[in-house]
Protein backbone atom coordinates (compact mmCIF):
# COMPACT_ATOMS: atom_id res chain seq x y z
CA UNK A 1 0.00 0.00 0.00
CA UNK A 2 1.40 3.51 -0.97
CA UNK A 3 2.68 5.57 2.40
CA UNK A 4 0.17 8.11 2.14
CA UNK A 5 -2.40 5.70 2.21
CA UNK A 6 -1.44 3.87 5.52
CA UNK A 7 -1.06 7.53 6.62
CA UNK A 8 -4.55 8.60 5.49
CA UNK A 9 -5.98 5.54 6.79
CA UNK A 10 -4.55 6.16 10.41
CA UNK A 11 -6.87 6.14 12.92
CA UNK A 12 -7.62 3.74 16.35
CA UNK A 13 -10.02 1.13 15.38
CA UNK A 14 -11.83 -0.62 18.50
CA UNK A 15 -13.45 -3.47 16.74
CA UNK A 16 -12.57 -6.65 14.74
CA UNK A 17 -14.20 -9.20 13.39
CA UNK A 18 -14.21 -13.03 14.13
CA UNK A 19 -11.22 -13.28 11.09
CA UNK A 20 -7.96 -14.62 12.03
CA UNK A 21 -4.04 -12.72 11.25
CA UNK A 22 -1.47 -14.90 10.40
CA UNK A 23 1.92 -15.27 11.81
CA UNK A 24 3.50 -13.77 8.95
CA UNK A 25 1.47 -10.72 9.04
CA UNK A 26 2.29 -10.43 12.99
CA UNK A 27 5.83 -10.81 12.17
CA UNK A 28 6.15 -8.59 9.28
CA UNK A 29 3.97 -5.77 11.76
CA UNK A 30 6.70 -6.25 14.62
CA UNK A 31 9.58 -5.96 12.23
CA UNK A 32 7.81 -2.46 11.57
CA UNK A 33 8.61 -1.62 15.14
CA UNK A 34 11.82 -2.78 15.28
CA UNK A 35 13.06 -0.13 12.38
CA UNK A 36 12.14 2.96 14.36
CA UNK A 37 14.91 4.65 15.67
CA UNK A 38 16.70 4.92 19.67
CA UNK A 39 19.06 7.13 20.75
CA UNK A 40 22.33 5.89 20.64
CA UNK A 41 21.09 2.98 18.67
CA UNK A 42 20.43 1.70 21.98
CA UNK A 43 17.30 0.45 20.57
CA UNK A 44 15.74 -0.50 24.32
CA UNK A 45 12.29 -1.08 22.62
CA UNK A 46 10.94 -4.21 22.74
CA UNK A 47 7.39 -6.05 21.73
CA UNK A 48 5.49 -9.07 23.09
CA UNK A 49 3.02 -10.54 20.61
CA UNK A 50 0.29 -12.26 22.27
CA UNK A 51 -2.58 -14.18 20.03
CA UNK A 52 -3.28 -17.13 22.73
CA UNK A 53 -7.21 -16.39 24.02
CA UNK A 54 -6.86 -16.65 28.01
CA UNK A 55 -3.74 -14.23 27.81
CA UNK A 56 -5.93 -11.47 26.03
CA UNK A 57 -8.98 -12.04 28.03
CA UNK A 58 -6.53 -11.37 31.03
CA UNK A 59 -5.16 -8.16 29.16
CA UNK A 60 -8.82 -7.00 28.45
CA UNK A 61 -9.75 -7.37 32.01
CA UNK A 62 -6.63 -5.46 33.19
CA UNK A 63 -7.67 -3.09 30.74
CA UNK A 64 -11.29 -2.64 32.13
CA UNK A 65 -12.86 -4.17 28.85
CA UNK A 66 -16.20 -4.68 30.91
CA UNK A 67 -16.07 -1.22 32.07
CA UNK A 68 -16.70 -0.03 28.54
CA UNK A 69 -18.58 -2.54 27.35
CA UNK A 70 -21.13 -1.07 30.15
CA UNK A 71 -20.58 2.28 28.24
CA UNK A 72 -21.49 0.94 24.75
CA UNK A 73 -18.19 0.49 23.01
CA UNK A 74 -17.56 -3.61 21.78
CA UNK A 75 -15.14 -5.94 23.57
CA UNK A 76 -12.60 -4.70 21.56
CA UNK A 77 -9.57 -6.08 23.16
CA UNK A 78 -10.37 -9.36 23.65
CA UNK A 79 -11.94 -9.74 20.55
CA UNK A 80 -8.87 -8.31 18.73
CA UNK A 81 -6.69 -11.73 17.43
CA UNK A 82 -3.78 -10.55 18.44
CA UNK A 83 -2.43 -7.76 20.82
CA UNK A 84 1.11 -6.49 20.88
CA UNK A 85 2.43 -5.43 23.94
CA UNK A 86 5.22 -2.59 23.48
CA UNK A 87 7.76 -2.06 26.02
CA UNK A 88 11.12 -0.32 26.37
CA UNK A 89 13.91 -0.30 29.04
CA UNK A 90 14.88 3.12 30.32
CA UNK A 91 18.13 1.20 31.81
CA UNK A 92 19.19 -0.23 28.38
CA UNK A 93 19.62 3.93 27.67
CA UNK A 94 21.66 4.59 30.67
CA UNK A 95 24.19 1.72 29.96
CA UNK A 96 24.78 2.83 26.16
CA UNK A 97 25.34 6.14 27.53
CA UNK A 98 27.76 4.86 29.84
CA UNK A 99 29.49 3.15 27.00
CA UNK A 100 32.98 5.13 25.86
CA UNK A 101 31.74 6.99 22.94
CA UNK A 102 28.97 7.86 25.29
CA UNK A 103 30.22 9.44 28.08
CA UNK A 104 31.13 13.15 28.91
CA UNK A 105 34.10 14.05 30.98
CA UNK A 106 31.51 14.32 33.73
CA UNK A 107 30.23 10.84 33.17
CA UNK A 108 26.98 10.05 32.05
CA UNK A 109 24.91 12.89 29.92
CA UNK A 110 21.80 14.23 31.83
CA UNK A 111 18.38 13.40 29.78
CA UNK A 112 16.69 16.58 28.98
CA UNK A 113 14.41 14.54 26.95
CA UNK A 114 13.69 10.56 28.03
CA UNK A 115 14.19 9.47 24.85
CA UNK A 116 13.25 6.03 25.86
CA UNK A 117 9.47 7.04 25.35
CA UNK A 118 10.03 8.70 22.54
CA UNK A 119 11.65 5.67 20.88
CA UNK A 120 8.21 3.21 21.79
CA UNK A 121 5.98 6.06 20.83
CA UNK A 122 8.34 5.88 17.30
CA UNK A 123 7.80 1.82 17.31
CA UNK A 124 4.07 2.51 18.18
CA UNK A 125 3.88 4.14 15.07
CA UNK A 126 5.28 2.23 12.92
CA UNK A 127 3.55 -0.81 14.16
CA UNK A 128 0.23 1.00 13.47
CA UNK A 129 0.72 1.87 9.97
CA UNK A 130 2.08 -1.66 9.26
CA UNK A 131 -0.92 -3.04 10.54
CA UNK A 132 -2.30 -0.56 7.43
CA UNK A 133 -0.16 -1.57 5.29
CA UNK A 134 -1.60 -5.54 5.95
CA UNK A 135 -4.92 -4.57 5.33
CA UNK A 136 -5.56 -4.82 8.33
CA UNK A 137 -6.74 -2.62 11.75
CA UNK A 138 -5.05 -1.61 15.14
CA UNK A 139 -6.16 0.33 18.36
CA UNK A 140 -4.08 1.43 21.19
CA UNK A 141 -5.02 1.31 24.98
CA UNK A 142 -3.18 1.16 28.02
CA UNK A 143 -3.56 0.05 31.16
CA UNK A 144 -4.66 0.56 35.02
CA UNK A 145 -2.30 -1.95 35.85
CA UNK A 146 0.90 -1.99 34.53
CA UNK A 147 2.92 -3.68 36.54
CA UNK A 148 -0.13 -6.64 36.12
CA UNK A 149 0.25 -6.15 32.49
CA UNK A 150 4.05 -6.86 32.84
CA UNK A 151 3.79 -9.74 34.58
CA UNK A 152 1.26 -11.47 32.69
CA UNK A 153 3.63 -11.70 29.88
CA UNK A 154 7.08 -11.99 31.81
CA UNK A 155 8.60 -8.57 30.74
CA UNK A 156 11.77 -8.24 33.00
CA UNK A 157 11.91 -5.73 35.87
CA UNK A 158 13.67 -3.24 33.75
CA UNK A 159 11.59 -3.54 30.95
CA UNK A 160 8.07 -0.91 31.23
CA UNK A 161 5.39 -1.50 28.86
CA UNK A 162 3.61 1.27 27.35
CA UNK A 163 0.70 -0.13 26.30
CA UNK A 164 -0.91 -2.52 23.83
CA UNK A 165 -1.76 -2.15 20.21
CA UNK A 166 -4.95 -4.40 18.97
CA UNK A 167 -4.79 -6.09 15.75
CA UNK A 168 -7.09 -7.49 13.83
CA UNK A 169 -9.96 -7.02 10.76
CA UNK A 170 -11.53 -3.98 11.01
CA UNK A 171 -15.23 -4.18 12.08
CA UNK A 172 -17.60 -1.37 12.18
CA UNK A 173 -17.13 0.06 15.24
CA UNK A 174 -18.40 3.27 18.15
CA UNK A 175 -15.92 5.93 17.79
CA UNK A 176 -14.07 7.50 20.81
CA UNK A 177 -16.01 10.44 22.29
CA UNK A 178 -12.13 12.24 22.28
CA UNK A 179 -12.68 12.89 18.19
CA UNK A 180 -15.30 15.29 18.63
CA UNK A 181 -12.39 17.59 20.64
CA UNK A 182 -11.56 20.65 18.29
CA UNK A 183 -7.99 20.28 18.92
CA UNK A 184 -6.03 20.68 15.79
CA UNK A 185 -1.88 20.22 16.17
CA UNK A 186 0.03 23.26 14.85
CA UNK A 187 2.41 23.65 12.19
CA UNK A 188 4.08 26.40 12.66
CA UNK A 189 6.67 28.76 9.88
CA UNK A 190 10.05 29.57 10.71
CA UNK A 191 9.01 30.33 14.05
CA UNK A 192 5.83 29.80 16.86
CA UNK A 193 2.70 32.21 15.80
CA UNK A 194 4.46 32.70 12.10
CA UNK A 195 1.36 32.87 9.57
CA UNK A 196 1.04 29.60 8.27
CA UNK B 1 6.25 5.19 -2.69
CA UNK B 2 4.78 1.70 -0.72
CA UNK B 3 4.68 1.51 2.76
CA UNK B 4 7.18 -1.11 3.10
CA UNK B 5 9.72 0.61 0.82
CA UNK B 6 9.92 3.83 3.09
CA UNK B 7 10.52 1.61 6.60
CA UNK B 8 13.53 -0.10 4.95
CA UNK B 9 14.48 3.40 3.56
CA UNK B 10 14.58 4.46 7.18
CA UNK B 11 17.75 5.73 8.52
CA UNK B 12 19.37 9.04 9.83
CA UNK B 13 21.01 10.21 6.60
CA UNK B 14 23.66 13.25 8.29
CA UNK B 15 24.43 14.70 4.86
CA UNK B 16 22.38 16.24 2.10
CA UNK B 17 23.13 18.10 -1.13
CA UNK B 18 22.11 21.92 -1.75
CA UNK B 19 19.25 21.13 -3.90
CA UNK B 20 16.19 22.98 -2.33
CA UNK B 21 12.85 21.14 -0.43
CA UNK B 22 9.90 23.17 -1.52
CA UNK B 23 7.15 24.36 0.20
CA UNK B 24 4.34 21.91 -0.32
CA UNK B 25 7.11 18.75 0.62
CA UNK B 26 7.37 20.70 3.78
CA UNK B 27 3.70 21.33 4.44
CA UNK B 28 2.91 17.37 3.86
CA UNK B 29 5.79 15.82 5.76
CA UNK B 30 4.87 18.34 9.01
CA UNK B 31 0.79 16.89 8.40
CA UNK B 32 2.23 13.32 8.42
CA UNK B 33 3.42 14.19 11.96
CA UNK B 34 -0.10 15.35 12.59
CA UNK B 35 -1.51 12.13 11.59
CA UNK B 36 0.20 10.46 14.68
CA UNK B 37 -2.48 9.17 17.55
CA UNK B 38 -2.20 11.50 20.72
CA UNK B 39 -3.92 10.12 24.18
CA UNK B 40 -7.15 11.52 24.58
CA UNK B 41 -6.92 12.85 21.41
CA UNK B 42 -5.25 15.36 23.15
CA UNK B 43 -2.83 16.36 20.35
CA UNK B 44 -0.31 18.45 22.57
CA UNK B 45 2.16 17.87 19.88
CA UNK B 46 3.13 21.22 17.51
CA UNK B 47 5.98 21.58 14.85
CA UNK B 48 7.95 24.49 13.92
CA UNK B 49 9.58 24.44 10.25
CA UNK B 50 12.58 26.49 9.76
CA UNK B 51 14.05 27.10 6.32
CA UNK B 52 15.50 30.51 7.48
CA UNK B 53 19.64 29.99 7.11
CA UNK B 54 20.33 32.32 9.95
CA UNK B 55 18.00 30.24 12.11
CA UNK B 56 19.03 26.98 11.13
CA UNK B 57 22.79 27.99 11.57
CA UNK B 58 22.14 29.45 15.03
CA UNK B 59 20.17 25.53 15.51
CA UNK B 60 23.66 23.80 14.53
CA UNK B 61 25.29 25.88 16.74
CA UNK B 62 23.10 24.92 19.89
CA UNK B 63 23.65 21.04 18.69
CA UNK B 64 27.73 21.67 18.56
CA UNK B 65 27.90 21.24 14.92
CA UNK B 66 31.23 22.30 14.92
CA UNK B 67 32.41 19.39 17.48
CA UNK B 68 31.20 16.54 15.23
CA UNK B 69 32.84 18.53 11.69
CA UNK B 70 35.76 18.50 14.01
CA UNK B 71 35.58 14.92 14.25
CA UNK B 72 35.28 13.97 10.57
CA UNK B 73 31.06 14.29 10.02
CA UNK B 74 29.50 16.58 7.60
CA UNK B 75 28.24 20.19 8.68
CA UNK B 76 24.51 18.26 8.17
CA UNK B 77 22.87 19.96 10.64
CA UNK B 78 23.57 23.71 9.04
CA UNK B 79 23.78 22.14 5.62
CA UNK B 80 20.15 20.66 5.66
CA UNK B 81 18.00 23.45 3.81
CA UNK B 82 15.11 22.21 6.73
CA UNK B 83 14.16 21.21 10.00
CA UNK B 84 11.42 20.55 11.77
CA UNK B 85 11.14 21.45 15.45
CA UNK B 86 9.14 18.30 17.40
CA UNK B 87 7.05 19.85 20.43
CA UNK B 88 4.68 18.95 23.13
CA UNK B 89 3.09 20.13 25.66
CA UNK B 90 2.52 18.06 28.70
CA UNK B 91 0.12 20.76 30.23
CA UNK B 92 -2.42 19.93 27.59
CA UNK B 93 -2.08 16.39 28.25
CA UNK B 94 -2.84 17.45 32.16
CA UNK B 95 -5.92 20.08 30.65
CA UNK B 96 -6.97 17.50 28.56
CA UNK B 97 -7.46 14.47 31.13
CA UNK B 98 -8.96 17.51 33.57
CA UNK B 99 -12.18 17.52 30.82
CA UNK B 100 -15.56 16.03 32.43
CA UNK B 101 -15.76 12.74 30.32
CA UNK B 102 -11.55 12.01 31.61
CA UNK B 103 -12.03 12.94 35.52
CA UNK B 104 -12.47 9.65 37.74
CA UNK B 105 -13.48 10.00 40.99
CA UNK B 106 -10.41 10.82 42.66
CA UNK B 107 -9.10 13.82 39.73
CA UNK B 108 -6.93 13.38 37.08
CA UNK B 109 -5.68 10.11 36.21
CA UNK B 110 -1.47 9.16 37.56
CA UNK B 111 -0.04 8.94 34.23
CA UNK B 112 2.06 5.48 34.94
CA UNK B 113 3.32 6.62 31.45
CA UNK B 114 4.23 10.35 30.14
CA UNK B 115 2.20 9.56 26.81
CA UNK B 116 2.91 13.03 25.88
CA UNK B 117 6.96 11.51 24.87
CA UNK B 118 5.30 8.77 23.46
CA UNK B 119 3.20 10.88 21.21
CA UNK B 120 5.91 12.89 20.41
CA UNK B 121 7.96 10.10 18.93
CA UNK B 122 4.66 8.67 17.27
CA UNK B 123 4.85 12.07 15.38
CA UNK B 124 9.08 11.83 15.03
CA UNK B 125 8.63 8.20 13.26
CA UNK B 126 5.80 9.90 10.85
CA UNK B 127 7.97 12.81 9.52
CA UNK B 128 10.88 10.79 9.25
CA UNK B 129 8.83 8.31 6.86
CA UNK B 130 7.08 10.85 5.28
CA UNK B 131 10.72 12.70 4.04
CA UNK B 132 11.75 9.51 2.48
CA UNK B 133 8.19 9.02 0.69
CA UNK B 134 9.09 13.02 -0.78
CA UNK B 135 12.24 11.60 -1.69
CA UNK B 136 14.04 13.01 0.92
CA UNK B 137 16.13 12.03 3.64
CA UNK B 138 16.14 13.10 6.95
CA UNK B 139 17.84 12.80 10.02
CA UNK B 140 17.21 13.53 14.33
CA UNK B 141 19.28 15.08 17.22
CA UNK B 142 18.94 16.64 20.22
CA UNK B 143 20.61 19.76 21.59
CA UNK B 144 22.45 20.49 24.61
CA UNK B 145 20.74 23.30 25.41
CA UNK B 146 16.96 22.95 24.82
CA UNK B 147 15.92 26.07 26.34
CA UNK B 148 17.75 28.24 23.95
CA UNK B 149 16.68 26.14 21.26
CA UNK B 150 12.63 26.98 22.02
CA UNK B 151 13.73 30.08 22.66
CA UNK B 152 15.14 30.61 19.25
CA UNK B 153 11.79 29.17 17.45
CA UNK B 154 9.29 31.11 19.90
CA UNK B 155 8.12 28.32 21.66
CA UNK B 156 5.56 29.11 24.38
CA UNK B 157 6.35 27.94 28.12
CA UNK B 158 4.49 25.14 28.19
CA UNK B 159 6.21 23.47 24.99
CA UNK B 160 9.35 20.55 24.94
CA UNK B 161 11.17 20.39 22.32
CA UNK B 162 12.08 16.85 21.79
CA UNK B 163 14.77 17.54 19.10
CA UNK B 164 15.20 18.29 15.43
CA UNK B 165 14.14 16.59 11.91
CA UNK B 166 16.86 17.60 9.43
CA UNK B 167 15.30 17.12 6.09
CA UNK B 168 17.41 17.26 2.54
CA UNK B 169 18.12 15.20 -0.30
CA UNK B 170 20.63 12.73 1.01
CA UNK B 171 24.28 13.23 -0.22
CA UNK B 172 26.90 10.58 1.16
CA UNK B 173 26.91 10.98 4.47
CA UNK B 174 29.56 9.46 7.73
CA UNK B 175 27.32 6.66 9.37
CA UNK B 176 27.22 6.94 13.06
CA UNK B 177 29.59 4.82 15.05
CA UNK B 178 26.44 3.42 16.79
CA UNK B 179 25.39 1.53 13.94
CA UNK B 180 28.04 -1.12 14.91
CA UNK B 181 26.35 -2.18 18.12
CA UNK B 182 25.00 -6.12 17.87
CA UNK B 183 21.27 -4.68 19.54
CA UNK B 184 18.75 -6.62 18.31
CA UNK B 185 15.07 -5.20 19.48
CA UNK B 186 13.31 -8.53 21.02
CA UNK B 187 10.09 -10.08 19.14
CA UNK B 188 8.93 -12.19 21.81
CA UNK B 189 6.00 -14.05 21.00
CA UNK B 190 2.74 -15.23 23.37
CA UNK B 191 5.31 -13.82 26.77
CA UNK B 192 8.57 -12.93 27.11
CA UNK B 193 11.64 -15.30 26.12
CA UNK B 194 8.94 -17.95 23.95
CA UNK B 195 10.81 -19.09 21.30
CA UNK B 196 10.53 -17.19 18.33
Amino acid sequence: MEFSETLAKRRMVRNYTDEPVTREQLERIAQAGARAPSAGNTRGQSFVVVTDSATRQAIAGLAGESHYVDLGFDPWISRAPAHIIIGVSEAAYHNRYQETDKLGPDGEIEWPVPYWWVDAGASLMAILLAAIDEGLAAGFLGVHAFDELEALVGMPEDVSAIGIVTIGHPAADRRSGSLNRPAPIGIHWERWHAQT
